[in-house]
């Protein structure tokens, strides 16, 4: 049997001793480190750090305690999770449905440490596969009229299902500056290009014109710039001369459903921290 | 032992019959196909072909006939070649040495179908090493004011050779509009980024400060507009969040190695058609 | 609009001039070769074809009569099917479910040139999930003292929906050589490892316990001889000493999904041809 | 400036508080952690663990004392570098030349922590491309009756140039056990298959006729067991029907050369600990 852990997720200006002073707290308490991954960028002088224990005593205790000793005497921002906990997640979609279904069914297989809390849309395509999942489906119709009210909707909705994560599986709208700082939460976005290549719409067209060999899938934190984001997690394909668009989008389909998968695990594992637009992802 | 066999390389407007026609006068010589390959792009209407044939008279004579045939009477562009054909290559060079030693040792190793003439750089460091492979090392310096008179003095040596094919090992010169015009060969550069991304200077260094999971590397016909023309052939490599810009580098330089090096044999073996700033590729 | 097509699938004793022959017959008819490609295996003096071509006349004459042409008068084994048939398949599942799901919305979705007819299982797991999709499910239980009589029973099923293909979704049973002589349709299997390493049972563990740093997945023919028959499609991921059979068991599943679907795709697209327990497969 | 680094590899009985007690002891000192790695073996109970860090006293002193503090206050196996260390290394090779040029380009290139101090081979063929590079070559012709001998000159050519580690370029001979035993240092060989598919003789002519569609390339430990040794790296390339044995031994050459190199380097960069005939690689 697996015991609960603690994982941490700290990062801050780097000091000598810190994975001392971290391992040492953790060892003084009788508990017992699983797993620990570091890194430092030198020239930005910031230390990153995931350390996974299984606790001696109370957990939540323990999880709290490292906390304030983590923020307060060593001065890092940190993150504390439990093995055990299944975050929710809101899955936003509009009609194309791979990574729908290749999302819902990971998360049934057991793949994902979380649970998808609810599917918001804004077509009603996808509304009688979402409840056949047993999800509930939020049809929130988007257009340029009411584009404010419609995302004033969708944060009500995800606040309401209390989701820790937002993931777009293959969204179609953009998300604004203001909706994404007022939901202050992570939105994993999949953008089908390996990025910086084809930002914007219609990739694969953009990738057949220019005559590429590869494609490729990226998945990102969603920002206000669109296809800015930190990268999380990139992939690619081998085409060819034959390939059609048609051919481009069907290849690139099983690019972005496991790329977008791995980026979600990855999230809900508790392995990236984000800096300068860039991610650590200790894997 | 192998046979020396014919290689044609047609491409023109699409026409009911094409295969037909090319594969019976083939047949109605008594001569034997060993390989064909066709591709159309229905939307340019464009008909491309390669095909491969052991001839059964005088090779010289059955390649000749079929050049006029395939221009002629089916009014296609065609180029033919001898599988013993060794066409002669310039090797353009700087400082940097990885493509050039890769290069030069598969030439030696008998993978290719071609042979390097000579070595142009624009800098004395390979000098000793071009020479211990026994090839001929041409130094000429290149700064703003003799521009013109050194691509003159390259456009010579190049002729001088008979080369038939310019090879860019990662020189670091740009190559003028005026130079490729007069110059009316096929030129290969390696461009040490998944192109589009990163085209332009110092690509590691954009590659790192975006943050991506990929690093890759482009092999493509030289054109006017830098890092813009047909693209040959690309690979990646996957990076992470230790990787320095050195660890780029040093990752990179197999990348390019190994993709300029296929551009180079897919070239050389007749396997490479352009149109449309797009290629297509017989492998 | 996309027209029908012919495809066919030719193969047999090299002789001069089959290439010719074939496009000649295809022009003579006033039809459009679409796309061609074929191989030989000089060793084996084995001439291999697919040819597509859009008909001029009436499609189920056309092919008829090139089937007599090709069988009669080339003496080759032919196949010819249309590019709108869709053939039927039965998928035999056992309790794992990530192949049965994945391939039944590939076919949902379009991806196959083919319909699935139904689900045959020794175990009522996935009942329920194959009903939802509005697929027919078969139980039907194996054990040692009922294997015969379970396989004619399987047999019949299969002939009564009229399948021409069958394609074992991480089905755990194996099959008889009497079953697969009376069956006498292709059976794809899909096998979690990179064979001819690690045949047999528990792949994974096989792996962890080799220490090797690829996994690989293996969609073959299924044959008498257990993970010997001809190989279709193979992929691999990277694993490293972190990796628990349990990972591996996780990372396989996206393999093994994506290198069986490709299989079913090349068969049903009709380019797979075998000889001398291989595959030549025109991609 | 790069700061030398201590970098010690430390494996043994796992117990609480290891992390702690490691990382405690370097900041006691007022040294700091650039890196550290870990992991454990739940099933075999062993924690293994790579640590680097720049010292803050006297270099020698300071890693002395370390190896005294892992073996005896923690009762670990410990190994104990300096990132300046430049080990001795040994290259076996027969006639063939890929791996021999590739490996020693590398070293020149100042991609290897490391020096190649002699070249050892049963042929001739590559004497003057070894002295051109400036290296020892070392002609040491074996055959049934002399094997004994040729390998006792062997050792004593290797222990003269104080070699650390040997590294077998495509070095057609096998090492007897006796010989393994007495050299008592590591051997890197890289065997042209993907383990352990096609081990023994001839792997590319065994790929060809099973079928397979991926060729590999494995660099491990050698051991008595021939083809049996600690994997420390494979890679993979495509391969299909048209490709001959001969394209087979040409695209593998690729892989081997890659393989092997990067096998080396980890090795080098003291990022490999074997146990139970598997390695962690701490990359």
């Amino acid at each position: 049997m697996k015991h609960t852990t603690i994982i941490a997720l700290l990062s801050g200006p780097d000091q000598p001793g810190l994975v001392s002073m971290v391992s040492s707290w953790i060892f003084s308490r009788g508990s017992n480190i699983h797993h620990a991954d570091q890194h430092k960028d030198t020239e930005a002088n910031i230390f990153f750090q995931r350390v996974e224990w299984r606790p001696s005593g109370d957990i939540k205790e323990e999880s709290t305690a490292f906390k304030e000793f983590a923020s307060q005497e060593l001065g890092m921002e940190v993150k504390v999770a439990l093995s055990t906990d299944l975050p929710k997640i809101a899955l936003l979609v509009s009609k194309i449905d791979h990574c729908f279904h290749d999302t819902i069914l990971r998360f049934r297989a057991g793949e994902m440490a979380g649970q998808i809390a609810c599917v918001i849309s804004n077509h009603k395509s996808l509304q009688k596969a979402a409840e056949a999942y047993g999800l509930p489906f939020i049809y929130l119709p988007i257009d340029t009229n009411n584009r404010a009210d419609s995302e004033e909707e969708q944060l009500k909705v995800i606040q309401s299902y209390g989701c820790e994560l937002v993931a777009m599986a293959r969204y179609m709208q953009i998300l604004s500056d203001d909706f994404l700082a007022r939901l202050a939460l992570p939105v994993i976005n999949i953008h089908h290009s390996f990025l910086p290549a084809f930002a914007g719409g219609k990739p694969y067209h953009q990738a057949h014109s220019r005559g590429v060999k590869l494609i490729g899938a990226t998945a990102h934190y969603a920002t206000a710039d669109l296809d800015e984001g930190p990268i999380i997690h990139q992939d690619v394909t081998r085409i060819n001369h034959r390939n059609s668009v048609e051919d481009l989008v069907r290849k690139g389909r099983d690019l972005e459903k496991s790329v977008f998968a791995q980026a979600i695990r990855l999230h809900l594992d508790n392995r990236i921290l984000v800096y300068n637009n860039k991610t650590v992802v200790f894997d």
